[in-house]
């Protein structure tokens, strides 16, 4: 049986904290949506260059929070891949507002311009875009 | 003069963990955002028991990245109060997201019911009364 988590305080804000809130788990995510990365490998080239042993735990801890599911690559079975589950991809909509935020506020973002165009002009049309993108992928 | 923050990447998902992404960052701004508090005292008394170093360091960073700015109290110019600037007070949408996905997913969620019910029926002038509030105190 999985350990249940335990949380310093039932307040939704902390929950969602411990729940993907540091400065890694984040990041796991982001690649997931927005750059199709599924496998260890790939999350090991992110550019912030997490290490082998962070990696692996805050996998297992997204795994344990049921953000993330892993399963067998068909393709070869002693890899695995790694998706989103539902709860993951709801993340969407707060980590479109952090992207806005972070967009208006840092003079060097790397927020590309056409998307930043897209959140000004219609931020619910390109969440339920990208919402359906993965739930088909 | 101050030193300027350096970031692992220019992902604007990045920048905005690295400026306010730890399990203790967000806590004193919902405590700013959500419960008026603006002294020290007051943020140590959260129910997540911080401690007096991290919450320093803390008060310290989000000032020098800009989300917060310190002042003598008119009434006791020997304690410090805290307020939000507008670029802290601009979390406010992601926060509000940050709840509602917790408020979804977390059985035991201490977000109340009515502030819960209000977020399902119009997020939008929930997000706009609140930031009202904040651009007023």
């Amino acid at each position: 049986m999985k350990p249940t988590p335990q949380y310093r305080s039932d307040c939704p804000i902390n929950y969602a904290l411990e729940t993907f809130g540091d400065k890694w788990s984040l990041l796991i995510i982001r690649d997931l949506i927005f750059q199709g990365k599924k496998n260890y490998g790939e999350f090991l080239n992110a550019e912030e260059k997490i290490s082998t042993n962070i990696l692996a735990n805050r996998l297992e801890k997204l795994e344990l929070e049921g953000l993330i599911s892993k399963s067998s690559d068909p393709d070869n079975h002693a890899k695995k891949v790694y998706r989103l589950s539902s709860k993951g991809i709801d993340l969407l909509p707060m980590l479109i507002e952090m992207m806005a935020w972070s967009a208006q506020y840092d003079q060097h973002t790397g927020c590309p311009v056409e998307f930043s165009n897209q959140l000004k002009a219609d931020k619910q049309s390109l969440i339920a875009q990208l919402k359906q993108q993965l739930i088909k992928s």
